[in-house]
């Protein structure tokens, strides 16, 4: 290539791309730079681009708006200097733009039309086997999900003992024939002593590259893609690199995906098992992020145990795993009350049936914990451990869903998406009901839930207003049904089955 | 009878009752009384009688110990004195003697064999139709509890609007024909104004024979009668009596109960729902009760919201009502380290299916509420309310059971029953397990349960001692199955069906 390559046209919030010759000696990850700023009647952005091996640099850029985009690019990867333009189409049929923060505590797409996260949990499904993938992805294809989280580092655990497909440096891993299931821990956060060789200054752009695919196989599916650039299940040593490593790799991340309108920034899972890293550390990270990602994408980051401060300004959202076995998804309107953000509690355990308390709840208990979650107003999070001949287990490598809960969860977001507002919002409907509403500024009263979770009541008594007319419904939470009662005003009574997991839908009939 | 009336024997701790003629004119209830005192080699008490109608006063008395008593009679209740003598003879088999705290946590009967309690409530079984009534006995007499709650005064309430067999005191109710399941609520703690005659210095000497007779039946059956001696739901105005009428009542009741072996004093059904009694009343009554008990039944007070102060020495145990819908057994450890004292959970919802939330949890939810408790060293209670088209609901009428959790709380009692030592204990046996041990001062290390709650493990890895033989168990709680799994020792794996409700039992093998 001896001169740079662009498309003339991009959908709006699509990925436009310009790949650009520069020079490859010394190292042209760290030693070259490559930048553009795009300009259009509403402004102009500035992005970082980043050498893709080969002797090519990419500059990735998302408009954030319909018509005509000039580019110019500059840098010292190249003694050129280069410039362009093309036209931004509006947006295809599928395509919203990225997802942002509504309404306080929902989100909704930059095009307005509202998203409600029903997500799950494949920590590396991307870098198993070209086949495993291939299954992870028709699964998705199904529609029981509309986030997934995953990591861009290779994951080192109970069940995650094998080589993954490629590595994110140049250089070579430790030997995995030691590990036993019996002796893993003790490699977490190995490094070099262990037997790994790694030039952290040199990306290996084919894992990239293949993650790229990725993200845009889940943005086609209409699947967000909540990225976990740091964590701690690590024997390879990235996750104790330098601090100057450490940005390059995040500066490099961004550069990367953020043009992506499907991405999600999560700091680290279980920030707080990384003692390695400092707060001054994450808040560095956060400031990179809010400095180079041009587009302002959702950020957050995930705890084992103490939560990180969410009230931190640069943090859009909550990812809250559970603190206690018994109650989490329970404390979600506490949680909108101490933190005014969105409440996504990505991890309240696992369906499955595997040794380990956190992967072990029944299908039944995960749909019960994501009702009592939405009813609150917040959003639960999936994910899968079932014990498996070939540890093959949903959480971390994808593949098929073997859970009674997925097809719930669908028909919850069903339910989700028939709310006349951005979302659910809890109130006061007695003390043994989870009680919701559609949370709107100005309480219209006319959309009601009440949830029942274990709760096994035969029949409720409601007191309405006697001048209006209100559509009541039984919804079998578990059976997947919704029952029309009819309509009623004053006080009436709705009889139940007197099982769990029923809820009762009532809504204020429109003229 | 112009004499008095007494047996000249009597088993150890049973119940020795003298029948004295007296003057009947006046308000013999009130302005007459009389007392006595039993002496042994051991020492004295001094105990109340009371006036049982027909010119007869009575007094009641149990021996502590074997051997020979004699008693003198005094009082203003006839011109002449009385006394007498009689043998105390040796316990019949099934008689242990009253129930007593024991090693802190855990109670004992008096001649030291242990005593785990499974109780129930049914709360006004015993104020139902004769025919109900033999019901109720017959169904307890299955031997799923060895403790039950009820009230001494007729209950008002949802589902218990119509007529007791009898009332505490001559007079006459208001009319319960104006009642309705919409408009009870208003005649809580109504009075004279709605219609209620009574004469509070007159008891109704049958309503409270009939409760002997209850207690009687009760103690042969092996059961505990936990009584509750004011409450709140009251249509008649005895939940709104003055303070002489209140102390007037504790002392009859506490001369007429007192020496039946198998009562437990419980102040009051949700004190906390009873404004009209301020602090200093339940600690008169408190004192009443100590004074006048010569035997020290155990004591405690529940409630419906805030708990007593559970720490006031007159407490025995700690009677708790669930304050939180998703926690409570599961906070057991901490109100055993809060109080030091035993804890019974006696109210944890109902399994049922009514509308009131605190009535309809699953036979399974309340069978693992029941072990949660039990493994962190404390006591859960069982109640039944189930929809009936007669409003029969075992927790207030008795009745037979609907349920599915008797027959596994009586297995659970089995299991307790197998405890060397006087109770469990909780310990930390992982952040995912409740995990119990013997409970003893010095920890023999000799006896583990892990239950697992609702999480589902496939399997368990342990580490024991390399040199001990550790008998291992797979205990089905919802099942009712016992598993031999071997002796094992140093580290080993527990296979497990990956199913809810399971626990590991493991055992130091005696030689």
């Amino acid at each position: 290539m001896t001169d740079i390559f662009f498309p003339k046209s991009c959908e709006r919030w699509g990925l436009f791309e310009i790949s650009c010759p520069g020079f490859s000696d010394r190292n042209p990850f760290a030693d070259y730079n490559i930048q553009a700023v795009f300009k259009h009647k509403n402004g102009s952005v500035k992005v970082d681009g980043f050498y893709d091996g080969d002797g090519i640099y990419k500059v990735r850029f998302m408009p954030s708006f319909t018509g005509e985009y000039s580019f110019d690019i500059s840098g010292n990867f190249s003694n050129k200097s280069y410039s362009g333009n093309f036209t931004a189409e509006a947006a295809s049929e599928n395509n919203h733009g990225p997802v942002r923060v509504t309404n306080t505590y929902h989100f909704a797409y930059e095009d307005g039309s509202l998203y409600y996260p029903v997500g799950t949990t494949c920590y590396v499904w991307e870098l198993q086997s070209g086949e495993l993938q291939k299954k992870t992805l028709e699964t998705l294809s199904k529609g029981y999900f509309n986030k997934i989280r995953f990591c861009l580092f290779p994951k080192h655990y109970d069940y995650n003992l094998t080589e993954p497909r490629s590595y994110p440096y140049e250089g070579k891993p430790m030997d995995s024939s030691v590990l036993t299931k019996e002796n893993f821990l003790k490699y977490n956060g190995a490094g070099r002593e262990a037997g790994n060789e790694w030039d952290f200054t040199r990306f290996n752009s084919e894992h990239f590259q293949h993650i790229d695919k990725c993200i845009a196989s889940l943005c086609s599916l209409g699947i967000e893609a909540d990225l976990i650039v740091m964590h701690p299940y690590d024997r390879w040593g990235f996750s104790n690199m330098k601090e100057e490593e450490d940005d390059h790799y995040w500066k490099y991340v961004i550069a990367r995906y953020a043009a992506y309108r499907n991405v999600w920034w999560s700091l680290a899972n279980e920030y707080d098992l990384m003692p390695q890293k400092k707060l001054s550390d994450w808040e560095r990270y956060a400031s990179i992020i809010c400095e180079k990602d041009p587009y302002s994408h959702l950020r957050s980051i995930h705890n084992c145990r103490p939560f990180y401060d969410y009230t931190r300004p640069w943090i859009t959202h909550c990812c809250i795993q559970r603190q206690d076995i018994y109650k989490c998804a329970e404390l979600t309107a506490e949680y909108r009350q101490r933190y005014g953000k969105p409440i996504v509690l990505d991890e309240i355990a696992y369906e499955g049936n595997i040794q380990h308390g956190w992967g072990n709840i029944s299908g039944k208990e995960m749909v019960r914990r994501f009702w009592e979650a939405a009813c609150r107003g917040g959003y639960a999070g999936h994910g899968e451990t079932f014990f498996h001949p070939k540890d093959i287990l949903w959480w971390s490598h994808g593949g098929e869903l073997h859970g009674e809960s997925p097809q719930r969860l669908a028909f919850l977001q069903r339910i989700l998406k028939d709310t006349p507002a951005a979302g659910l919002a809890p109130f006061d409907g007695g003390w043994d009901t989870v009680a919701a509403k559609a949370d709107e500024v100005f309480d219209r009263g006319v959309y009601y839930i009440y949830y029942f979770s274990f709760m096994r009541p035969s029949f409720r008594v409601f007191h309405f207003d006697e001048n209006t007319k209100y559509q009541v419904e039984v919804i079998d939470t578990w059976e997947m049904t919704i029952e029309n009662r009819g309509i009623h005003s004053g006080t009436f009574k709705v009889e139940l089955p007197g099982k769990e997991y029923m809820a009762i839908r009532i809504r204020k009939q429109e003229k």
